[in-house]
């Protein structure tokens, strides 16, 4: 009997490879012996590849257009690969001299908050695998505190709290410090604003327990550990995890709900007003908010056949099978408690209205069984549905009219708790994000990034009502499906630590350059991404940034625009700031002598005051300096496309660096005209490695200047 | 390095410990390797006690109250065993030579269905190994059909199909014959009664697809495979599994949902009215049905801190967190719906009534948010709860009352979903189960046992309602939570799949005989099991035969009382049956020189007509042969507990067996005198051995005849 190591693998943290996996194949780990690797193969990849190829020939089609892919090789814990293969060809695979195993990779589920497989975060290339997932980065999160007994904050897999580490985790009223672990490494309460504002302060405000929800779905979105078999009642259903599992969270409770409003506390998301953007200040990353590609669906299915996917969020699986299906001019505004009684136990159709809300709430008072609602205004963008239900378009709704009028005894059936991801299209800009400029410092483009923000779940508080069935029953859950600028900034923290885990040596300011050059202005189906709140336009930088975050690429920027703290004091002293004011946010002494307005930003934004006559043309010059991550020499060329009505330049077009870190400068001047219109107008400078891969992207935008505050 | 066997177990069906493992301890599968057996030891066995031995001494406490507990030794797939460890007993048995590794038995989880837990079935000792989990039985299940598709027929893990199986697979409408597979063996539709009663026939009644949910219930409780996160609504919470987990299903759909009515079906009487199930006929089992020790909760805090576990199957989490409580004399009938919506919003408390249905009604059309129920009547025996509130008791509801009228702003809170087992009294005899004696064999006691069958969750079909929120929102699920004999009888027939797993040469009298006489008289406080339909008074064996079902035990019951075809003939021909009844029974020819009325069964009962004078002595006699099926030589004595008011003799006292299969004979004569109250009096006789394990017990009978039909 021949004897093997033991082998052991733990993807503790694996998401799922859904997005990379062909209707034919599945991801398979291979466990080789390298001591049948035949003599001719220099190396184990060699080795690795040509089974692969050998394996195509297994196909019925001699000419495949689907070959099994090669995901990732492994030298250090065991030998082999991961793969996608189908059954053929694994079946083939086991024949082969030299295989250990070939296991299923049934370790990767389906990713709840998604977002992570949204963005292509996955365990075998990328930025989880480079980071380790964030292993030993500290995320620090300010807000709402945290209830640490959530499942998200269980230490399960991770090591040893670094020495480094000095912070401490304080006791409070129904905060025990032993709660505190190795994911959960520190825990303050900063109570002294709220304690002024409230004489009548309570026992509650001297905790780091968050007694809202928004700090404990923040952080576990940035760093929360993997949590099996979560949903939000049924929805989403699967594994849910942070951006970075394997991060520590330090939590700071700055937002007591005694204080502030919870509105206020949820605040970002003001909307489509433009400048209105509250926390644009330069040296911190600014994440707007989209949507997912994941659809949380009612399946409609008529009597006579026909299935519509609509949307549903109904908290619970209601029983709708084969319901007498109504359709009565009567009672479509239903609007109407008293006539929706009147009809008989069936599933009724609403027509569009502009508030989807006021109609479920007159039939759920009602003894309607279901309902159809269609709607033109739904953003899909809320979890609030308390009665059983599915929107649908109008389309799709006239087929439904057609049939309740004209079929005999038609019938409705509804499916609930149904998710679907890889829905186009994906990412839209979110109808509640805030649209930059940023008012304290319009020269700087704001936000920087998008991110997912909308229906993120994440761990909750188990004392709140989440969700609510009718008028009076609410629902609680571990948690929650909600929206907002705040679910879409901790995607971008969570990110920001992946990198620092990948490149500890990265100031905050290369990072963040690393996100913003690397970010996608296009969304699933390859067009450029719309706005949701400007009715489906194309967005601009203003809304999204540089575009839709892309973890992956980050990892690998080619170039970046570094900056340091003397380059935000020129930047502060540049606008007439005080001594004091300068004073409190770098609590040193500092110089004034270089003041500069031209932070060394990666994107670029020039702002035209109301006034400026419709005829005028201006010119404004900016200076940068590109920094090369890249593995040794290259050449960049620039590609310019400019915002309409404007021409830009840049000089050199050419950048050439010796070696990694070699840093080359460049200029790029941008003569703008007045749009009578006062729309935002957009572009970008592209430097595009020659004969490589790195691309590194900056938008430009131009656009009136909005007085706001 | 040292090399190992790869060593794979597999506990796939492993159900749950729980009520063996102590707060501290849990239970390990420990791997050795034999060839560190140290020379003294004369067997494996011998080596693995007294490792378990000096682990006594790492305890903190030197005379340990609960020392370590060896569960089961293996020395087949592995050599090793199973043990009850706390944390320092693992770290002291980690540095043992000859320690392979040592897991948490972490695949044996709650099991949802808990009848098998609380029927004390495990993976270490008794009939689940002996039998294999009932490996390669085959058990055939006359009931409405079966959903192919629920997960409790899944195949995982099932060996090739034996070939002495000829059943087949019929396809019908909505029923493609590839849908069975090797737990799932065959499926037939018996339709032609149905085509008889119905001329406007469906497609439907060609298929043996269950369109009422009942048999997918049944067949799933015999010998559905293993499905792991299954719940009522959140209620039992856990891994489902069928009692005989690796037994094969053969579905026969005998009863139509367009035949007879829901109603009728989930009744529980359905086989007797039709003649197919439950029949008190002597050679089937019958299994009256009983509680288990779990209780479904909602548990009530008062804003005082008073904290109360009630029952609720409220299902969905409800948010119910300091809620105002109400209590006023003004609603407390909770019968008007108009008056309780006047009320602010908070949670009531309603007044005991006959009628909780009704009140949880009233309630759930007003606007209340939540109701205290207090009840002295309510059974525990449904799952309808439409509305969020608990049923408390009355000595419960006088302490909410005071406080709600004594306490300042008084409150309440709930927290729905909660399931906890081990609970006492249980079992308690169902209310609604049928007591005995058999119409039509009035010589003959049923029930023979009493098994689970209240509340039992297995799977159902998909599209019925199985719950309910508020009037009109119908819920569906999975499983469903049900009570019956109906849900009693699989059990049984489960059991006795296990049983013939273990003992394929034993009969079907054999396998009865042996529930019988290890049935299990007391409850779980070491009383008398009581009987909720005479409430809680002792039960009668009329009432649940010989008790409750114990199937470890029956797996060695010492002596057997045996049947062979031509018992039930003489039986039959005793009973004036004619030629032809006869023969549709036994379809061959028959014999009936040797008519008898006295079956040789398990246990004894004695009728007397009503018109019996109060003052007349009678007698009845009966012969027995019994089988010993103990290993070898043994003495039994017997033990007689006489019914009140009469006198037991059995003769010979002691029976003596020489060897394996021995069969002895005795009588019993029973001098009993008519009871003037007309109740039924019991008592049992019980053969002892002598210096061995086995007690064999039949429940002696004697009752007034009740006429029925």
């Amino acid at each position: 009997m021949e004897c093997f190591k033991q082998i052991l693998l733990f993807f503790l943290f694996a998401c799922s490879v859904v997005n990379l996996v062909s209707s034919e194949r599945s991801t398979y780990i291979v466990h080789m012996d390298k001591s049948f690797m035949p003599k001719p193969f220099s190396s184990h990849q060699h080795w690795y590849s040509s089974i692969l190829d050998s394996l195509k020939s297994t196909s019925p089609n001699s000419h495949q257009e689907n070959p099994p892919i090669l995901l990732y090789t492994y030298d250090t814990v065991l030998h082999g690969f991961s793969a996608l293969l189908s059954r053929a060809e694994l079946e083939a695979l086991k024949k082969l001299l030299g295989l250990v195993s070939a296991y299923s990779d049934k370790v990767a589920t389906l990713d709840t908050t998604h977002s992570c497989e949204f963005l292509s975060l996955n365990p075998f290339t990328g930025l989880w695998p480079a980071s380790e997932y964030g292993k030993d980065v500290i995320v620090g999160v300010m807000d709402t505190g945290v209830w640490p007994e959530s499942l998200s904050y269980k230490d399960d897999g991770m090591t040893e709290i670094p020495s480094r580490w000095k912070g401490g985790c304080d006791g409070g009223f129904d905060f025990n410090s032993s709660l505190c672990n190795k994911k959960l490494i520190g825990a303050k309460y900063f109570n002294k604003g709220v304690l002024a504002a409230n004489p009548n302060n309570t026992k509650k405000m001297y905790s780091a327990r968050d007694t809202d929800g928004h700090g404990t779905h923040t952080s576990s979105t940035v760093g929360g550990n993997s949590v099996n078999n979560t949903s939000f009642f049924g929805y989403a259903l699967g594994t849910a995890r942070g951006v970075a599992p394997r991060a520590r969270l330090a939590i700071y409770k700055v937002i007591f709900k005694e204080w502030s409003y919870a509105s206020d506390v949820l605040a970002g998301n003001v909307g489509t007003r433009l400048g209105y953007l509250h926390n644009g200040i330069p040296w911190v990353l600014t994440v707007a908010a989209a949507s997912m590609d994941r659809w949380f669906a009612g399946s409609l299915t008529l009597g006579n056949g026909l299935t519509i996917t609509g949307w549903s969020l109904f908290p619970a699986r209601a029983f709708v099978h084969n319901s007498a299906l109504i359709y009565s001019k009567t009672i479509a505004a239903c609007n109407s408690t008293e006539l929706l009684s009147r009809v008989s136990f069936g599933t009724v159709i609403c027509d569009t209205s502009e508030s989807f809300y006021s109609q479920i709430d007159y039939v759920s008072q009602s003894n309607v069984q279901a309902a159809i609602f269609i709607s033109s205004y739904y953003t899909y963008e809320d979890s609030h549905f308390n009665y059983p239900g599915v929107i649908i378009s109008p389309d799709e709704g006239a087929k439904v009219i057609n049939y309740a009028l004209k079929g005999k005894n038609p019938t409705a059936t509804i499916k609930f708790q149904q998710t679907f991801v890889g829905t186009t299209t994906a990412p839209v800009v979110a109808g509640y994000t805030s649209r930059g400029p940023s008012p304290s410092y319009p020269g700087i483009l704001k936000p920087d990034v998008m991110a997912p923000g909308t229906l993120v779940l994440a761990s909750w508080i188990p004392n709140d009502a989440v969700s609510q069935i009718g008028q009076n029953i609410g629902l609680s859950n571990d948690f929650n499906l909600i929206s907002g600028t705040s679910m879409a900034c901790p995607h971008g923290a969570g990110i920001a630590a992946l990198l620092k885990g990948a490149h500890p040596g990265w100031s905050p300011a290369a990072i963040r350059s690393a996100m913003v050059t690397t970010a996608n202005p296009f969304d699933n189906t390859g067009n450029p991404i719309k706005d949701i709140g400007f009715n489906y336009a194309v967005a601009t930088p203003i809304s999204m940034g540089a575009g839709e975050v892309d973890p992956n690429s980050a990892l690998d920027p080619g170039l970046i625009y570094n900056a340091t703290a003397q380059d935000y004091i020129n930047l502060l002293c540049s606008m007439n700031y005080t001594q004091m004011q300068i004073l409190t946010i770098k609590r040193s002494n500092y110089n004034c002598s270089n003041q500069s307005s031209d932070l060394n930003y990666p994107s670029f934004i020039v702002l035209y005051t109301n006034g400026t006559s419709t005829k005028s043309v201006l010119t404004k010059k900016f200076e940068r300096v590109v920094t090369n991550v890249g593995d040794g020499v290259a050449t960049y060329k620039a590609k310019v496309t400019a915002p309409k009505g404007s021409d830009v330049s840049v000089y050199p077009e050419t950048l050439v660096f010796g070696q990694k870190y070699d840093q080359q400068t460049y200029s790029l001047r941008i003569y703008y005209t007045a749009d009578q219109n006062q729309t935002v107008t957009f572009g970008s400078v592209i430097w595009v490695e020659e004969n490589g891969k790195h691309t590194v992207r900056s938008p430009i935008v131009v656009a009136p200047m909005i007085p706001v505050w």
